[in-house]
């Protein structure tokens, strides 16, 4: 099993202003005090779990083992929708079973799901999780609970289904698969499968060649170049990609040479 | 008294850009180093006590007694109003004397006028008492200070008045008091005096029986429901009630049968 | 050197909902899993270097010793741009040699910069030095470090040239160098200098003396006052100046008598 020190994550689509991420705190607060938590972020889209699954993969494996990753992207709260556990390399994940723990489920050692009603904050309401289940079976695992307990082990949590890139001789054909901040449209084509003399086009228009950094280009030009996630991602230099071109999550990207 | 751990959390309108939580965090940091500070929200609307109270609402009990909720939503600072701190339930609440505390206020084993200067941040500027008074104060509380040192115990806090519906036979009046990020339409009548058969009408237009969860509903589709604090909401599911019926706080809700 | 506790604070233009600042706290949390980490702020606009350093002067000194205050505002990422580390009265500052760490650097004991790869997350990107540089640089100084081991003394960081306000007689002629979230114009024109007498001038708008706090004006009415960092703004109570006047960054403001 994991090592102390414990930790908790909260990744959520609820904004602040309500409250409701407070009272998941607030749960996690009297039945786990001594543990750090942690907001990665509040300002997912409402439901979009393919943004919240694209955030999670950017911190879930760095954290140190015996983290528990909590995910609340739940449109289907209150449904037949399972609430699921995760293991994997000895990060936790927990949340609903859509896929938005796809980062985790990807290299699971076990999944369970969640259904030891013992565990829950009670009254368990029909459209708050977050607050009566997600958050106390954290606690509960951050304190040195065991997955086993939460749950029956499962095999057949919901995966998510990112788009995979086609290759086709010398050409790599892939799309945006996320948006920024900065309007960088981040792509599913690996850096590490492109030549130095590979060009880099999307919505027909060339970009050139991949570059090293976005200070490679001059400011308000466009530019390829292979991101923190080890992916292609088309930029402009202190602007925005995205309203540069007026392309988001599907534009096609191709790879050629 | 209540026991460790102690814990703050934080409530303001103050966003977080200007520096001006960091400042409070600050204070604390040096002054109670080992307690750990959660930040509920700062993006409450600018000098919106009722939807501040609200949010409050929705964490202090959830909190273990010895937390010292902050909060300041605070047009009037730097005129006569006071600072007031409260104990409830084990409990702390301070801030300005605008009914911002209510959710405290109401079950209130005590209330005390802040005014101690020795505790202050010295100077004490007049447009910034979250940092040179509430921050210092919550630390003295938070590090185990009496609240019958902060100042004299006073009887006459103001109080927030929250609107109460009204029953006239099978027929309860209410409004919509808050609307949530996610749009839905949360009204001041609890889901405990509902009979099964009841209908709720909202701006004469009839949603139906209460249902258990917004899975209960088709996407789009209005639907009524008693949500995670016990009173009914008026929701669209994977959608905005608030925006599908251009309603927001004051909407009259009538639930009948 | 400082004593403990040791903390971290976080000021980025990331925003949370990629997953950018959970990377750096993951970072933080394998390598520093005992030290507080404090989001001051990750709201900052893009690239603005100078609301960065705005910001950060309102916390930096506040903090006690002992603490590293991290900033990336780093529009030239992955360029020749340096990484710098700055010790001032105790506090620690490290992010881009671009001017963002000026509070600290007006009183810097020393200035490294930071190169010693060893510290470094590996492999480090390009446009993520966050993640890979400062995160784990700000750990290694938490944990303990000393300045002298990330790299070499430096003495010619690049400093920030705030704008000075320039006096003539009986008048002094300043400017906004910061618009708050409430649409205070803060300007960089000290209240020590300011006689009782003396009015306040904004864009040949006379705006009266300056007034104590907020509540001195009715609501919606324009005021000038000496605001929490000591120095004139002009505000409108329960309402925005910089929406009222139209103004905001750079507009000219005098003070007469």
């Amino acid at each position: 099993m994991t090592e102390p020190p414990h930790r908790i994550t909260l990744l959520t689509d609820f904004g602040t202003a309500d409250g409701y991420v407070a009272a998941m705190r607030g749960v996690i607060a009297a039945r786990a005090p001594g543990v750090p938590v942690d907001d990665a972020s509040h300002d997912i889209a409402h439901g979009d779990v393919v943004s919240g699954a694209a955030a999670l993969a950017r911190y879930c494996d760095i954290y140190p083992a015996g983290t528990v990753h909590v995910v609340v992207i739940d449109p289907g709260v209150g449904s037949a929708r399972r609430a699921i556990a995760v293991l994997a390399q000895g990060r936790f994940g927990i949340g609903p079973d859509n896929g938005v723990l796809e980062p985790l489920l990807a290299r699971a050692d076990t999944v369970h799901e969640v259904n030891d009603e013992a565990l829950f904050r009670h009254p368990v309401s029909a459209t708050f999780h977050g607050r009566d289940i997600f958050a106390p079976v954290a606690a509960y695992l951050a304190a040195g609970g065991l997955i086993e307990a939460v749950g029956p082990r499962i095999g057949d949590a919901i995966r998510l289904e990112w788009p995979a890139p086609e290759r086709d001789g010398d050409r790599i054909t892939g799309e945006v698969v996320h948006v920024d901040r900065f309007g960088n449209l981040i792509t599913n084509i690996s850096g590490n499968e492109i030549a130095d003399a590979a060009e880099v086009v999307i919505a027909e228009r060339r970009i050139g060649n991949v570059r090293r950094a976005y200070a490679d280009a001059e400011p308000g030009q466009l530019l390829a170049l292979i991101g923190s996630s080890g992916v292609i991602e088309i930029a402009v230099r202190q602007g925005s990609a995205s309203a540069v071109l007026g392309l988001g999550r599907g534009a096609v990207v191709e790879v050629v040479g």
